[in-house]
Parts: C-alpha cells; sequence; structure tokens
C-alpha cells in the first residue's frame, strides 16, 4: 500500500426499491436505473468509491425490500452513516435500510447462500390505485385449490431447463426450491406466491406465477410444473407474469469463511 | 320534460384514489386534481353528465378508498357499464369501485351518515420506498401505550372546537365520534388510528393523530385531548399531522327515504 493510500473496506448495503420507475437495477447511460441512482448518491457521499456489485440484476419494474448491494468506500464512515448519507441524496423510491461492514471487494452475487420471492396476484375485478403498480390483478375467476395443488412437486432439486426465458443461455439448469407456497395475504383479495431456492433462472419466478395462474384460471390442465420438469420444454408452461407483481425480498448471504454470522455492524 | 329530452337518473360512485399527485379532490383549473381527472373522463362517456358533487373535500396528498361521487347522466348506461367506461379513462391513481343508481339530483354529501378515516403511522427507523407516500413515518421511540390511553374520553358527542384548523369558520363545532381505535396492522412496523364519525371538522383527523404522536414521543403531556375538549384552544393540541397518512376509507350513506338500503344496482 503506499504512502497516503488509505486501507479499503467494503460496505454491504440492503437496499429497498418501488421499481416502477426504473428500467431496471443494472446501470444504463441513457435510462433511469437503480444503479444509476446509487452510483450518484454514492458519488456525492465518498467520490473515491469503488463500483457496485448487486446481488441480483432485477429486471424493470421488479421491485426489492432485500437487495443486497456492496463496494468499497474510499470515505471511513461507520455503518449507520452509510445508510444516513445515502438516503439523503436517494430518491423517495429507493432507501438504503442497512449497511455492514465487509472485507473489500466483497461481492454478495457469490456470498447468497438462497433468496425469496414474493409474487403478489389481486383478485379484483375493478382496478386498485394503491396497488396497481404493486400487484397484477387478476380481473376473472380462478380456482385458488387447482393452484395450490400444482405446487405439489416443485420443492426440492430439479432441472429447471424449462423455466426460463429464452435470454437465459446458462448451462446448468439445475435449482434447489426449498419453499413453495400460496399464501393469502391480510388483505383477502390478495395472494402470494413465496419461492425461497439457492439460485434463479432468467424469469423463473415470474414463468412460475404465470403458468400457476393459467393453471387457475383453466387455460392449461393440471400438472404442467411436473410435465415441463420432464420435458424442459418452455411450450408445456404458461405465460411470463408481469414484472410489477414480483418483489426480491430477501436474500441470505454467508460471510466467505461460511460461519454466516455477518460482520459486526 | 321537453320533447326529445331524455329523463336524467343520478349516478353515485364510489371512488378510490392514490392522492399524491393530485392537488386535492376539488377542481381547480390549473392544477391536477381528482375531481378534474374525473369530469375529463365523464365528459368523454357522457358529454350531456351535469357536474359533480363529492361526499368529502379531500385535501392534496389524501387518499380514498371509499370517497363517493354523484353526477346527473344523459346517456343510459347501467351501474357495471359506468364502472368499466369511467376507468378506462381515467389514470391508475384513480379508480371507479362501484355504480349505483340514485335519484337525479341526489348529493351525498347531504346523505352521508358516518365516516371512516385511517390514519396511518410507520415506525422505521428508514424510509421504506413502498410506503413513503402512504403513511406517516416517524423515526423516533415512541410509546405506544400511552397514545392508547390518550384516546379515552374521545368517543361520543363533544365540542371538538379545539379540533379544526384556523381556515374551518363553521360555527356548530359539536359532532359524535362512534370508533376511537390505535391498531396495530399486520406489518407490526405499522400503527393504524381509526377514527368513525358523524362529520368532521377541517384537519380534524389530522390533529387528532398530529396530537396522539406528539403525546406518543412526550412531547406534550398526556390528557391534551380533554383539556382541549374543556378549553377549546388549538393551542393545547399538538401539531397537524401530514396529509399523505390519512385516508377517506368508507363513507355510509342513506337513501333519502332513511331506509338505508342502497338503490338496485
Amino acid at each position: 500500500m503506499g504512502e497516503g493510500a488509505r486501507p479499503r473496506t467494503g460496505v454491504l448495503l440492503t437496499v429497498a426499491y418501488d421499481g416502477t420507475p426504473f428500467s431496471g437495477f443494472v446501470y444504463q447511460p441513457r435510462a433511469r436505473t437503480v444503479e444509476g441512482e446509487l452510483r450518484g448518491a454514492l458519488a456525492k457521499v465518498d467520490p473515491g468509491a469503488g463500483r457496485t456489485w448487486p446481488a441480483s440484476r432485477t429486471d424493470a419494474g421488479v421491485h426489492a425490500s432485500g437487495q443486497l448491494v456492496s463496494f468499497d468506500a474510499a470515505f471511513p464512515l461507520p455503518p449507520r452513516g452509510w445508510v444516513l448519507a445515502l438516503n439523503r441524496h436517494l430518491p423517495d423510491e429507493i432507501a438504503v435500510r442497512r449497511a455492514q461492514l465487509v472485507p473489500s471487494g466483497f461481492n454478495p452475487r457469490f456470498a447468497s447462500r438462497w433468496k425469496r420471492y414474493r409474487y403478489r396476484l389481486l383478485l379484483d375485478r375493478v382496478r386498485d390505485p394503491h396497488l396497481v403498480t404493486r400487484a397484477w390483478r387478476l380481473g376473472w375467476k380462478i380456482d385458488v385449490e387447482r393452484m395450490v395443488r400444482e405446487l405439489d412437486g416443485l420443492l426440492g432439486t430439479h432441472d429447471f431447463a424449462a423455466f426460463r426465458s429464452a435470454h437465459d443461455g446458462r448451462e446448468i439448469t439445475v435449482r434447489t426450491l426449498h419453499r413453495v407456497a400460496l399464501e393469502r395475504s391480510s388483505d383477502p383479495r390478495i395472494l402470494e406466491l413465496v419461492v425461497e431456492g439457492s439460485a434463479f433462472l432468467y424469469n423463473m419466478v415470474r414463468i412460475l406465477a404465470g403458468t400457476l395462474v393459467d393453471v387457475g384460471r383453466v387455460r392449461i390442465p393440471p400438472g404442467a410444473f411436473l410435465r415441463a420438469l420432464r420435458s424442459k420444454d418452455r411450450a408445456d408452461l404458461g405465460e411470463t407474469a408481469p414484472a410489477h407483481g414480483l418483489t426480491l425480498e430477501h436474500i441470505e448471504w454467508e460471510r466467505p469463511d461460511g460461519t454466516g454470522d455477518p460482520w459486526p455492524g
């Protein structure tokens, strides 16, 4: 380390956002993105900070309550100082909920153990202004029992090759889901698909949600998920549900040494 | 009735809105208002319709899930037709939730029996992007038990002369509250003040909420409500809570003959 150089420390942010006004998470030079706003705020607080590393690249319109974003800091602030300083420069649609100190170079993408997504369905014949950007509204009759039964057999480790957009070119498509549930919210009009897994393919949760709805409205016969797990054919599944119903809710991560305890802070 | 004139019928709409982008309910020529948007949509569906009459004139930023608005229709549509046609021309922030046929000239302001308001408080040290326009965030410690006790004695009929903005010039200030409660929402960070009453003075619910918070954070001593009921002095109460925490949730109304049953529709 040269003279005058400061030892850099990593900072891990837990970030929440309303995805509505953004063209997704990832920085784009000519579009409003969550990462663009984070970089702008960071440049004001700590012009010497390194680049930002997200755990997950959420699409346009997708929300988050527990996105993780790391960067290397040049300016020494305590965790609470990062929360206050960054929020002061961020728009209302984005908030840093928490900051933790991590080793320099820490990238949450590689520290993620599992993630939880929530897909929100609104069963209502009429638009609700308070939920219009937060839930996929289904104005037709739907068979919820049928949807609950359709989830049987999805838990565990499977080859989810059929459950992804054509834009996903990954070779390994085996994933493990350890929680898949359709829950009633405290608002009886709202159904929530909760999915937890080690990792997800591109559009996987939205394809799960869209297919579940297609089964529930009897547009495709029950057993679609099991058929698609066998055939690995996207055509055995239903539509991709719209982005605005989806929230990246939580990411469980571990420190590099695997003990699972967060750093003090 | 002249030749060619159509017998006019009244239509009563239940309207929900996110008050965030509007300069209040009431029409203003040079500002975006809920009534302005409703008039615009109505002009497209039924250019011969009469003017709109709300049950309540909500302020800028205040939300509604059960506002009532009536007008006289020239075009004969069934209730469900009004819902669909108007929603097609309204922005996402406003929705007609229901339409009912009422006598021509019906004004919900004079048919209102009681109203329910809900004031939402978010107890969180950090901004939440999903609630920023929907709840008043309190970033400090607050004594909830103290707030619950403060509500004792508010129920029933009192002279609420102290509980209004200086802009309220009404002579009769006696009002009846038949429900006042502080409830925990399913989200443990959210407290909701629910108030039901025959009628309200200007800013009355926001003054109730603001004072309750001032008592909860020990800025004013307990017993403020009872002191103000006796003194009729606004100075005995706390601040006026911000508009964006408030929702006009429900208006109970009755037909002119007092039976309380809505018209078929």
